[in-house]
């Protein structure tokens, strides 16, 4: 197996993009990876998505990518995860440039969720969830979130301003980011007036939906030897409903997929620099801290709290707004997470630079803990 | 990269599913996979499938085999591309274990169509074409091949009654194959009288849709010297609208897609005993001949009205019904084909059983021939 290099990177702002088809925001930021790196053709492009059928009308997407993007006769695909698929567009991509089947591939992750005639973004998302046990019931995925943390405050005895701390943290950083949604920090008392959208989730704990699309370029390390290298690439997977698990506080699949890049990578947690966590809710940053090793159980929480996950703590999250501020076009996140990590690494995230950050951590969660990609990333 | 053999083969009969869920059907075939292979744990689950967000509300496919197959940790992920999406999966599958990642993967197509509440199956199928620029026009998928079947007529001078043949191979082959959908000979008048459904595309130069699942499970080819082995596989893929294309009569992913993998397997059309076409309508088997090199330009009707294509012919087509007689269930049709090869070169095929078949080819076409993957297997 060869080393991955990530030669170049591409995004779109994260907006409501009126103006912009699926096909558009997906190719703008192809080719502006393809322009970073240099390269003007690539062996596959691997699309991650999760409702372009159902919102779009729009199926073979990664067809459809490599046609507009004048990459004709080339292998695409598009992989679904729900939350999770441009996570694992980015391990798909990695395994065909480290086994030697390719050597330039494109990851693309792309979401067109607003301003799509007839879109009924709510039924689309709950779709991440399992239909025949969870969906049927008319819960929303907000509301299996809101149940995941209320459990948690109850069993660790938390009040919902113990939480405040990510929802700052995230919006402090995406101030400092061009492509974040909202580039407005809030404070704690703003927080605490948050409004609910399902008790205890309220405004400020949970991301927002939006349009866009991030990609990555990926080589070779050999023929790349200057560029942010792939140390560690996971995907693992936990039963799809909530109620399945041993522990519905506890995120099996990335305290295995994350066990797993730490392995092949050679590092360990007290070596991360910065992490690109999943906050899609408030209650996800906890769990995916404190199964990543950074943290002990119930303690995700504490963590923030005591400053270690701010630009200059221990632990860096979110550190370009993350999915709250930058927001969360949900099968395109991944690859904005990973795109953000490397313009950490490469020192090129402007104001919201992280000093001397060389390793980086990226985890992308599809459903409520059900897929989780994770990658270790080094200057 | 390492040889890679197919150790497990597993199906589900294409039928109107009344009693089955999209999972059950999936975790069927797998299940029957892995006990024919006598493998109990695989290291990852590559799920095709087209529709199960929007007509299942679904997503997370991967993830759900993987769960409801108790395979809990394992990575799993969906793959869609259109009717191409099983072929798809395949190749991730091989990818996988060729490369050094995985010892163990299973490759799961699966589509649940029929009985399911609220189901739009025409809005689903056409999402298969570029939504932006055929879809929106009104068009059906079945009026898309309507349209490339009458400019075929057109160009080359064949009538409607000339393709009979491609319909009359297909059913007396699915009487033959316990798990089709259709186990009924035709005659060449029955085509002729067929019910228009697009003209010129009547009801039996359309495969039907319908409920169903196959699998197979990949391994190295050094641990299961005896089992059928993989010597090519490929994607490539073309413009998704028809329009855009130098030539609508030509499938030139599929020309693409066969010479790779021909040319892994150091094999031509002359050394194929049987082709598994990607026969959903009538002009798709034809255009498949042709861009495979069994037959020239305009040639493929001959080809089949020569009797070339009928089991004792010089290359036999849909041995075991084809997507028209065996059912198209979309996303699973990939690997109903590569099953269906599979059994072929064990000698397990049955009454359909091709004597002596050594070599096989399958072609899986997602859309209008816009993503074409093509697979080489060997006894």
């Amino acid at each position: 197996m060869r080393q991955v290099a990530i030669l170049g990177v591409g995004q779109v702002p994260v907006r409501e993009h009126w103006d912009l088809a699926i096909r558009d925001m997906a190719v703008d930021a192809a080719r502006a990876a393809m322009d970073d790196a240099g390269v003007d053709r690539v062996d596959a492009i691997y699309v991650g998505n999760m409702t372009s059928g159902a919102i779009n009308q729009q199926r073979q997407l990664g067809t459809l990518v490599a046609d507009f993007l004048g990459q004709w006769g080339v292998e695409a695909v598009r992989m679904e995860a729900a939350c999770g698929s441009a996570g694992s567009a980015m391990r798909q991509g990695i395994m065909a440039v480290a086994s030697g089947e390719c050597d330039a591939v494109l990851a693309v992750g792309v979401e067109k969720m607003t301003e799509t005639p007839g879109a009924d973004t709510t039924t689309a998302l709950v779709g991440a969830a399992d239909a025949e046990f969870e969906g049927i019931q008319g819960v929303s995925f907000v509301g299996l979130n809101a149940l995941i943390m209320r459990r948690y405050m109850h069993e660790y005895g938390y009040a919902h301003d113990d939480f405040a701390p990510f929802a700052v943290n995230a919006h402090a950083n995406g101030a400092k980011n061009p492509n974040a949604m909202f580039r407005k920090a809030i404070s704690a008392a703003a927080y605490s007036k948050g409004r609910v959208v399902a008790d205890p989730v309220t405004l400020y704990d949970a991301s927002p939906v939006g349009d866009g699309a991030a990609a990555l370029l990926l080589v070779p390390a050999e023929r790349a030897p200057k560029a942010v290298r792939v140390l560690g690439s996971a995907v693992s997977t936990d039963t799809l409903a909530i109620h399945d698990r041993r522990d519905p506080l506890w995120l099996e699949a990335a305290e295995k997929s994350a066990a797993r890049a730490f392995d092949q990578a050679g590092v360990g947690p007290d070596d991360i620099d910065l992490f690109e966590a999943h906050d899609a809710f408030s209650i996800m940053a906890a769990l995916s801290l404190e199964a990543c090793g950074f943290a002990e159980r119930g303690q995700g929480v504490r963590l923030a709290q005591e400053g270690d996950i701010l630009p200059h703590g221990r632990i860096p999250i979110s550190t370009m707004g993350g999915l709250k501020a930058r927001g969360h076009p949900v099968g395109a996140t991944g690859l904005y997470q990973l795109a953000e990590a490397t313009l950490q690494l490469r020192g090129e995230a402007g104001p919201a630079q992280i000093d001397g950050a060389r390793i980086a951590l990226t985890q992308n969660i599809g459903g409520s803990g059900a897929t989780i990609a994770t990658h270790v990333l080094a200057a």
